[in-house]
């Protein structure tokens, strides 16, 4: 079997069961959270329109696909991003074109660019590509990886984080994670800005955080899960629509897994088999989470992704008095399926306080523990 | 305080409690359920474009509304419904009209014909009144009597149904509820047509149910909870989108109680505060029904409405194998704010068999049992 490495961060938990899984690290969490850093602290790329807020993610089922998404602050255009194998640079023929879906929202007294979704797939397996937005002074490039083909010997490494947000400790972390040489694409957890900490969700945030965090989604893959800090639910500006600018902003390939919704779908990466839940849309029977979830858990293939992995936001298991039994509800619909289908790991996050225990679950805790 | 009886039909659920609250009816239920009623059983009304599926739901907060819904098979008009208090008739000052608001649904291969919705507010309390809507041979005329004003000595009679269906067992049970001349509005726990159980949920079905149910819809109004029937989820004929058919037919007066959806919403009428929950939606911290309950329940005043009532599908408490634990997820999300607030009922139905206990809940067993 292929080792398939964590990258701990801090705010991550590890939350497979009941059990006291030791300690294994001297870090000590500060009381309270740092401020958030100022606004335009990373300001717009130069450049008249300049492409900004770079991001990536898989596009596809098994790491074929990418989908590339951007924000043009002023005008619709550029909404084309060019692409070349590494090596192919000059040579015209092998650079590829793809143009983005392109959205916008209003978020109460907020307007958001131009927000392009591009979505290539059909790439080679473990190869550096190129990619190119924008032109003139405004052009703006990038790479990435693509992993190697799927299979039960092919060793990745993925990083973990969330709750994340845009203070002085989200900086620290996330330049620990990027001195970090060995991650290779990053499981996000939820909880992304924390705009709606903000006087009306103030939307400015959000473009904050896409461009405090370019430096890293623009180079590697972040699979997204939704935390609370997603729904944006205001009903007193009459902003009533659940995570409205999460899902204009973060794209999922969650039709390739045959969901119906952004909010809940897998992936497959080099020997992981990865499940995306929403802790804050309808899991209960008969709801489309719920059948697609068991639907997804009959796929799994253990001789090709032995690694079963899946994100959600609100642990299940937590021994903080902060959100303490949050997750209940989702345990006690899923938790079954998580034994029958032996989950290995289980990321969550939203307590900001790192916990992680053995393998087992309050069904059968003396068997396991 | 003032006397609130409950007319209990079969399959509906008091389920209060884990105790056993004995048994008071000879009533065995058939082991096997009866088919459906033959398409057409309940016709069209003669004259062209008639309406029909004429059904009222309550309007409004505290019972001076009405939501007065039909369906136009072929043509948007008659988009107006008149209406007039008892003992005004003749007297053309007196009546009065309001429009409806029209909408219309595709459903795979099914095209709605025009749904109508007119709200009417500032009705007299405990008056009767007679309304009628369309012209000519197809004009059909109604009549409802609107409830007591709300306060703590009004007695009020409500009906409860839940999974009616369009069986012959179906008719039987609505035969037999309008039969009591006691009942004066309907506590409907979802589970309407069951088109969903024929093939690509034939959307006929949802017309012909209400045209079936019409006897008692046109004239008291029942108050709607989804069920898991409502959701008419079907990725596999691209219907991804839940409740469609019953959102479009079904519409509730969720903005008078500061919900964002009609799926959960509460009225006042007479001497109780009755709150409608969805087992099928987002119920978990945060998401916008559990923000609604938590201030929803802070509102309840028992000097004015001594009755607290709740209305779900999904039960808490079920004895039978049959959805066994279903509603679990819910319940341990919001029991203990049942618990704290004192809710007097709670009504469910989805297991088509009848159990009620006395009230407690497991977080107190021993003490209240």
């Amino acid at each position: 079997m292929g080792a398939l490495w964590m990258v701990a961060m801090v705010f991550v938990l590890l939350n497979i069961g009941l059990c006291n899984g030791g300690k294994t690290s001297p870090y000590v969490r500060k009381l309270y959270a740092s401020d958030d850093l100022p606004k335009d602290t990373f300001p717009s790329p130069p450049g008249f329109n300049a492409p900004e807020q770079v991001h990536i993610t898989q596009g596809d089922y098994d790491g074929r696909g990418v989908i590339i998404s951007w924000v043009t602050p002023v005008m619709k255009h550029p909404d084309v991003v060019s692409y070349w194998a590494a090596g192919a640079e000059g040579k015209h023929k092998h650079k590829h074109t793809v143009h983005s879906v392109i959205t916008t929202y209003k978020y109460y007294n907020y307007n958001s660019g131009y927000i392009h979704h591009a979505t290539i797939k059909g790439l080679e397996y473990d190869t550096k590509y190129f990619y190119e937005i924008g032109q003139g002074n405004s052009a703006r490039q990038f790479h990435f990886t693509t992993p190697p083909k799927i299979g039960p010997d092919v060793p990745y490494t993925f990083g973990v984080i969330g709750d994340l947000g845009q203070t002085f400790d989200s900086y620290e972390t996330l330049k620990h994670y990027m001195a970090n040489p060995k991650a290779q694409a990053m499981l996000f957890v939820g909880d992304l800005s924390y705009a709606d900490d903000h006087p009306n969700h103030d939307n400015e945030r959000w473009d904050e955080w896409g461009r405090f965090v370019e430096k890293s989604t623009a180079y590697q893959p972040w699979i997204w899960a939704a935390g609370n800090h997603e729904l944006d639910f205001a009903p007193e500006i009459e902003e009533n629509v659940p995570f409205k600018p999460y899902l204009h902003r973060y794209h999922t390939p969650y039709q390739e897994s045959q969901s119906t919704s952004p909010l809940w779908y897998s992936i497959r990466r080099a020997s992981a088999h990865i499940i995306v839940l929403s802790s804050y849309s309808a899991f209960a029977i008969y709801t489309p989470q719920y059948t697609w979830l068991e639907k997804e858990l009959s796929k799994v293939n253990r001789a090709e992704t032995p690694w079963l992995i899946v994100l959600l936001h609100s642990p299940w298991y937590n021994s903080n008095s902060y959100h303490y039994m949050e997750g209940e509800a989702m345990r006690v619909t899923f938790e079954p399926w998580f034994v029958q289908h032996k989950v290995d790991l289980v990321f969550a996050g939203h307590v900001h306080s790192y916990e992680r225990s053995v393998s087992c679950s309050n069904l059968h805790l003396v068997d396991l523990c």
